[in-house]
């Protein structure tokens, strides 16, 4: 099969690859229809983070199960799956706790599981998934979905539920007011996940015009394109006088941090779910003194996929709107310079 | 009047002062019943604090209604009322918000109010309250509790509040699992606020015997004297192999913070109210990979105390059983060495 590879920072490479088989009995092996390229594949792309020699890459991919181990009950051939970023076990105490990107057998695509087995990476023809069962969401009813639900299903692997986390983690529910920082896909998504549960003022922080009208599409009520302390009397403007219920920090450098941290009224609460980095850090006096709540992390999207289904199904979401780009996965090294230069938001990867 | 001023470390001394008068048409003056010394009071006494020369010092005290201002329509004299440990106006939005210690008028017992007039402390043998409408909560009904119903409802000037407050930042909750790191006087109203909040397993950290004993009567399920490591893994032996769902952290030293944080199982969440001291710090990376909530601060005293005067009232809780002292107004010297050599958990002084 073909899959993505990648080597070194810049470097990304479309090879043959050996097509998985079942090695496990929970076993199941997935034909890709849809994959994406992630901001978080950025990070070895552009060198930020280390590259141990050639490695599979991507985490995020729907498609249609083509065969299962024996212990496989509950999933067979021909079901269309959607898969979380990280694969889970679904019976141990963080799994049952919802918290299952803290899986006690968690695996990585593009890596191995706890057998020292390889796992597939998401970018490629077809993937190998253990705990098979646990971690694949099927989508009832459906074999073929088209080109626009199949970008929304795909989102559920990895951004709309973290934008979704965001929003959870910062609190937002009826009648808040929002802030989200960061207008990349997961503030996007930050942005549909803040309406969809029921906040009726979303500021978005945003300076790039696409992006502020896919902001607008989604359910922010302003645009805020200033920042530092300019965006922080932005925004209390906005508000009449006021900082943000919720704030949701999609970007995690510490100049994003510090923005989200300054939005944020006094009992309010900050859901990051940007990785931390450039030395981003919240001081633990900041919190006592202004009794902000502050949460986040890595989304458990194998625990808020069905909720969100549901309303992609319906119609009530479509997430699907963050792809901007569609290429074939031969492309793969084209998509990563596209949304490396920030020519694409999102870029999907058609094997 | 006597009142109690604080000359600098290791100095507490009772000395006449000007009787308070209504000086503001919002003002009442009330003569206090029952008053006590803080755990935050040792900060100055111990020299962590510094002193500006002599203070008025205290902020808890319960006591009646004797004059008011032209404005003030809700009280009257005779009213038996509790003070919140800070003095809010009830309309800004923070105040709205329920985050009262957010107060945009906010005054200090023993400092100034924003006219610039002096507001007396709260050990002493009466008090000008501003905003008092407010700020007091008149508790119906009665006008001369008895000793202990007194404790109790001194207790939610701020211990009980602040353990309250701990419990609802850590989402305590029917059927969690609950960590109480700390056993002073906010560490076992912790435990009693725990309980009340419905958690099945509740677990007080703490190493003296009298303290241990009251965490039990307060609903402490298990006692852990183990710290460190050592702590953490029995935490997780009486757990059953996880960690703690809910985290109280009610010192705010760097070991506790730790070991509070250490005690938290992925997604789960800590509330803190000890005063982060001593370095204490949480590394935004660790909240990150752990999914940690984290939330606390100063409670907002005056936003918890209606509903936990009901429980005081019909008796379901007694969290007056922290006063394990009951000292005349005229020994608050002997009270604050006391409390700081750790020969009582908490003194009540009587003017």
């Amino acid at each position: 099969m073909r899959a993505t590879m990648i080597y070194g920072p810049g470097d990304i490479r479309v090879e043959d690859r050996e097509y998985p088989t079942v090695r496990l009995p929970g076993d199941a092996v997935v034909k890709v229809t849809a994959t994406c390229v992630c901001g978080s594949d950025l990070w070895p792309y552009r060198g930020v983070k280390a590259v141990s020699g050639p490695s599979a890459i991507g985490h995020e991919f729907v498609g249609i199960v083509e065969s299962i181990g024996a212990d496989v009950t509950e999933l067979a051939a021909g079901d269309f799956v959607i898969a979380p970023f990280v694969d889970s076990c679904g019976k141990c105490p963080q799994c049952l706790n919802g918290v299952t990107v803290a899986c006690e057998h968690i695996a990585g695509w593009g890596d191995t599981d706890e057998h020292g087995l390889f796992v597939d990476g998401g970018q490629g023809q077809a993937v190998r998934v253990p705990q098979a069962e646990a971690t694949l969401v099927k989508v009832p009813g459906i074999t073929e979905p088209g080109d626009a639900l199949t970008a929304s299903l795909l989102t559920l692997s990895d951004v709309m539920a973290t934008g979704h986390h965001a929003a959870v983690s910062a609190n937002v529910g009826p009648g808040r007011s929002v802030v989200v920082v960061g207008d990349g896909a997961v503030g996007l998504c930050g942005v549909l996940a803040a309406r969809r549960l029921g906040a009726t003022r979303i500021i978005a922080m945003s300076r790039h015009a696409d992006r502020a009208a896919l902001a607008v599409t989604f359910g922010a009520t302003d645009i805020v394109a200033e920042r530092g302390d300019r965006g922080v009397a932005k925004v209390r403007e906005l508000l009449g006088g006021v900082l943000a219920d919720s704030v949701l920090e999609c970007v995690g450098t510490r100049e994003s941090m510090e923005q989200a941290l300054h939005s944020t009224r006094p009992g309010g609460s900050l859901g990051f779910v940007g990785v931390p980095t450039g030395g981003a850090e919240i001081p633990l006096r900041h919190l006592f003194d202004s009794n902000i709540h502050v949460a986040g992390g890595m989304a458990s999207a194998r625990t808020y996929i069905p909720e969100l289904l549901r309303d992609v199904l319906d119609g009530t979401i479509n997430p699907g709107l963050v792809f901007d780009s569609v290429m074939p996965l031969e492309d793969a090294a084209e998509a990563y310079r596209a949304m490396d230069q920030r020519r694409a938001i999102k870029v999907m990867l058609r094997p």
